[in-house]
């Protein structure tokens, strides 16, 4: 089975959809993303170090983190989560600092699938059009891909 | 001078941009949202009832209203504050309880104008165009008009 990212964004809207699937149950990939213990060690690209100053996964909570590669250059993200249903739904802002006030809406949907794997789904919608292409042009799609990838080592060093 | 609300929402991407000038400053229209006993007053349209159960307006914080006519039906509305800056800017999500997570990132910013004035600037961006739509379909700009009228005549009862 093949479990890598596949992104789409379409031309006309400022979404992007995504899936992803793991060879772990929602359970578990709902944890790295809701306990800060385990958010830290995988989000973003490789070679970045991740700092979690606050991630509180509940419907009205908040999250910052910040992030350094070898340069030491410090980025930050922090947001708000509109509504979260545990091994479920997270629905959340998003903003990278370095773009203040492009703040993106972030769906993500977990979806057991037979064998003890799941589904992850998501839809990013971007305040414009622009945003979005900027956001792409960053790297975000590798980004996105790599945290995943080292979701799915996290959990397995973790059975 | 011509205060009227004006709402354009472009065809193929699931925005709603909108201008509403008022006869008082930025900070006497931003404190009317701001303020829960206040924000109950003005928010909807005319004949509704609107009972503020929380309206914490500041970055991180929550809201909810429930509103009910003549009929008695209780609509309700929730979200979260991912920036406030005093007198100058919101942006915050919104859900109508009555359509589950078909959540808006709500941009409202607050620019003072000659004379006493100012303008509020929005942009509503929608999880779908579908979305978009259902919201229009259901009143939204009249329900919106209206609301910003009962602002403009609380802030002259005040006055």
């Amino acid at each position: 089975m093949n479990n890598a990212l596949q992104l789409t964004s379409p031309q006309a809207a400022p979404y992007s959809d995504y899936k992803r699937e793991f060879d772990f149950p929602a359970a578990a990939v709902f944890r790295a993303h809701a306990d800060p213990a385990l958010y830290g060690q995988w989000i973003g690209p490789r070679g970045l170090t991740t700092r979690v100053e606050q991630l509180d996964c509940r419907s009205g909570g908040s999250f910052r983190f910040v992030q350094h590669g070898d340069d030491g250059v410090e980025h930050a993200f922090h947001g708000v989560f509109h509504t979260v249903r545990d091994n479920e739904f997270i629905l959340m802002t998003f903003e990278y600092e370095g773009f203040p006030d492009v703040v993106t809406l972030e769906y993500t949907r977990f979806e057991d699938l037979a064998g003890g794997r799941c589904r992850l789904a998501g839809h990013s919608v971007f305040p414009t059009l622009e945003d979005r292409e900027r956001y792409l042009a960053g790297g975000m799609e590798s980004g996105m891909a790599e945290g995943y990838d080292r979701l799915e080592e996290l959990l397995g060093r973790a059975g």
